[in-house]
């Protein structure tokens, strides 16, 4: 995730750091060329049609519907993981602060802790589809065929011999269960989003239909604007095309774009909030590297 | 479902199978057809009405309207059931954590879970309207009127018989009939969004008033557009028949069509889930076949 | 409810059942005529103001903030009062599962099912204001100023002899009022909808705009359109008069129009799915007549 | 509130009761003598400049923008206080149902339920800033700085000395508790809605731009539409500072304005449901007077 | 937050207070310049170029898309803070009576509750990124690395005191610990909320459509409008560019903006509610500053 803050008036201008404008230059690139040459062809031959703005509107309906839908629907899922993690920080220091109200042994307590940490680095690995470590948090159960799943197996059977040895009641039970269902929650919800995107179909219809936008622009200007057209064209396709380009990052919040959500972090967040339960010495938080969060 | 990474330049002008193309060509085709006898009939007569934009915004305030509500209406209700069954997964596997907690004798841990498997593939079938096969999971329940209610009353009997054995406790039987409530509700949601389709006359008001646009394209592009309106025509009917086609078929998301949701793979992963809690090895994870995944 | 597949090319043409059609076709013959005698006026005298398209648009800016804002709140309220008779019938399952893991003594389990049918018909009948029949499940509660609640009543009652007589413990007895609770709030729900309309002031500003905006279309289209204005006028009178009659129709969920929820059915299906629990034979699910579910 | 049935042709043209007609008459007659200025003024010299639409539609995003936005905002608001006082009527009747199940001293339910119903009017009187009665439901907290709260405490002040003399066990002190708590989050997001208006920025942006755009709007029309310009410009005014005023009165729901919630109403109803728990006779429901229901 | 009533027709004109004009002034003075060069140009040479209302028109789409977009994105988590916090003032209420009911030592009663005051005001200042006092409740967590999470843990602390000494039973460890957790769950929302801005790329193409649209206005404009053009110039610019200023405020709604959420006022509600509580007086309530709410 990129960390700025607001842009003041030189950056409006000028940055390209959060910007997508990296990503886009070579389509802004071609259609800008594409519009020269319209404008070179309509001033040296008859050969160019020309599109009244009627015409042109139609596409504008076509492009608003879909453009609008899918930055909605891929904001949406990227607050929805938001959500889902932050849900899942809130889950571990209450755990947190659960087992010791109602886990008598220590030993016990500190096992379930690490292993809740060992779930949601395995979790934050399988979404991302990282190689797990050899060491470190989540490292036990990189060998499992679910590895997130088999982290939380783990807490919860460490829950179920407490109960057995009873170092934990009825009550601390059941509450400790639910906790350990909503973590389970939120990571299947996290599941849902990575595995199930936006219909495909959609990406299709905003590409084509930003295209041709942007390609059927010149014949639209080219009669009024002359050899403003090229400049519009540039204009226009940034627009558009970086929109485009946006919502298909934010879709995908667990990858590793530049907009995609910064869950090292937040795993660290979690050890810092889980270490003084522990007794260990915090770690320090991670900070973001040129803006960049990770 | 399919599952494509995101398209680039080549797919996005040649991609076919995720599209709708091969469903609305024949609508597009008549509607070329129809352009092209629009504009050779103007340049032969003088008999076509011409319509000026402010006539034909009209129609774009109507259809922007309908297309704009079904496409949200549509996607809501399939991201609705998706996340019923995103639930339903996680239900599956805090019950199987949570029976490992509460119950105390094996045998009867291993056929609630068994029981909890025929109610996922039963709830499945019975919301494709699929025949039951005669052996694999939910098989037993084949010959009742509503077998996903009757396995999921399996469960609660099975969980009844426990607690009068002893072999759960009053906190175990309260958490696990909340979890068996957690799943009948996704179930009757899922039930919901099938039985009650988006209303009818929306269907009619999205058809009739894209129908209206596309065939009164040409009387509104002919004059200044000449002999580009059947392009036109063909791309713009592509647009919005494509999108009504979308939306028909995400408003059923419980169907076999290319966007309905991979029924399929959510059970196998529920399957993969349970097998270590019932000490069976874990069968495969589905993989999509030609980019669709069932 | 309007049960129908998706429309074929045929029925788009021509349905009439489960369209508007039939409800706004006065209105439509009126603008009609109204777009007749313009443009008959326009061809014979110069007394016709024209409306440029400019002054129109002010129109269709008000017209699709008041429609879009109005259709999205009736079906807000449709899919709202759907979600909690969906959740009823969620309720009732799960009370049937339920009295049969805490409650011990089988008589008195089947009189709080058989009560928690009552609650549902009596719920369905004060909604519907439909008189309560002699005989039937509700029937015994026709009397009392507020049916549904005395019937929920009843069945809070039944809980509290079963908890005083021991044949249900704590676990259960909280369980199954927090099953109850569930059950009042869907039919408070309910009633919320039924009582608070949607603000009368956007029915006015809906149909008035409506109105002028029809009223003042063949002003805008006689100079260019001509003899077309009238068939115009009666396309664009369908459509938007058809689409405020629609929002009209969803926002009273629960009457008795085209749109309306099938209650009948839902009533039904929870006394197919508790009949088991009852030890009764399951009665028949409602069929559609003439595509229409009650 | 409002309660009319929908309104029919007659209606449409006439109602004012319900209507913003008469907020809005004085600014609608200024801008029509303004229009008429403008005209005549047109008419005699050629000072008066024209905006061609282009310009104009400049403001039509804007106003749609805001409009819109504001629109949306101010109803959810509406919606979501309604919400809250149908949480507090279903809260109230399922712990009176729950008192009765879990409560064993008669005496001390009387007392929960009495002091229940002066939490809900001291919520509804510190809610729309009247002055406390005398006598009646909530008059006993009146000299409270926070008499919901007060009254609130009183009940759980109740539920305390009733565990304290064991009528009441944990299960039930639980399932109490946890309805009180209901309640409190009922009534601190009534609050809520009370103290966080809508940014006061947003009423300024919508009036600012309402009263913009139909002081600009007959330049726009002058020149083509001629003397029916102060017509349309009436009309105009009429339906964009109409809806301004709606949004004014929508966003304030707690108020006494024509379209406020019927907090008496829900009162009453609560009082009635709760007079069989309570062995008192039931009062009448409120009726609504020339439509409008406090 | 500014609390003010509804603008009367003077305000509308003249309120400076609660509006973003100070913010803006600066660069609607650099439009308006612009604007008038390009009138003067325009009148003095012919190197203006003009552009036609439909390839202006563009710039319109992406511009309401974006606005829209971000407008509402912006609001939503301005609200949803507000949310939270109601949440965590219903909270602490119910805390209070909650371990009045539960609790039997009354010294560790009133521990727990100023341990909860501790936390919420440390929450506030951790939040607005303030330096914690010396004195006053928050103090003794101001040296913590993460002062919230130390303070919660503190009464989390005291709550596990109170079950070893047997002051608080299963239930009311339970009943107490949900509580913490949701207070918790609210305290990670915000932190969500203060560390996950709107996507960086959004400001950027907020800012960059808004600055263009106004660049280009005076050329869409300068043929028809002529030295009206400034003044139009001028209104835009405060329309979009005010309405960016305003979304950039209401995105961060724990800021020291004047439309940041009143925390202090929050707090201050708290104290005054958990006074009874704790036997001591209760504070005033803050009163807003020249309209300005801390």
């Amino acid at each position: 995730m990129i960390i700025r803050d607001r842009p003041d008036t030189w950056q409006i201008l000028t940055a390209v750091r959060g910007s997508v404008l990296p990503q886009v230059t070579p389509s802004i690139l071609i259609f800008t060329l594409i519009a020269c040459s319209v404008v070179a062809l309509d001033r040296l031959t008859p050969l160019v049609p020309h599109l009244n703005s009627g015409a042109y509107t139609v596409f504008g309906i076509g492009l608003s519907l879909f453009l609008g839908f899918r930055n909605n629907a891929a904001y949406d899922r990227w607050w929805e993981a938001r959500k889902n993690w932050g849900g899942l920080l809130a889950d571990l220091r209450s755990f947190a602060r659960e087992v010791e109200v109602f886990v008598d042994d220590e030993a016990r307590r500190r096992e379930m802790l690490s292993l809740s940490l060992d779930f949601l680095h395995a979790h934050r690995m399988a979404l991302r589809r990282l190689p797990f470590p050899d060491t470190g948090y989540g490292a036990a159960f990189g060998s499992s065929a679910a590895p997130a799943c088999a982290a939380l197996n783990a807490v919860s059977d460490a829950l179920g011999r407490a109960r057995h040895e009873a170092s934990v009641d009825g009550f601390g039970a059941m509450r400790l269960a639910e906790r350990l269902a909503s973590m389970n929650l939120h990571q299947a919800n996290c599941e849902r989003i990575a595995n199930s995107p936006l219909p495909f179909v959609y990406s299709l219809l905003v590409y084509r239909t930003s295209w041709l936008y942007c390609l059927l622009l010149p014949l639209a200007l080219v009669q009024d604007t002359g050899w403003l057209t090229p400049i519009f064209s540039a204009v226009v396709a940034y627009m558009f095309l970086g929109l485009a380009e946006v919502t298909e990052e934010l879709s995908h919040p667990f990858g590793r774009s530049k907009n995609a959500l910064p869950l090292d972090s937040i795993c660290r967040a979690a050890e810092i909030s889980l270490a003084p339960h522990m007794n260990i010495p915090a770690p320090e938080p991670l900070a973001p590297k040129g803006h960049y969060l990770s």
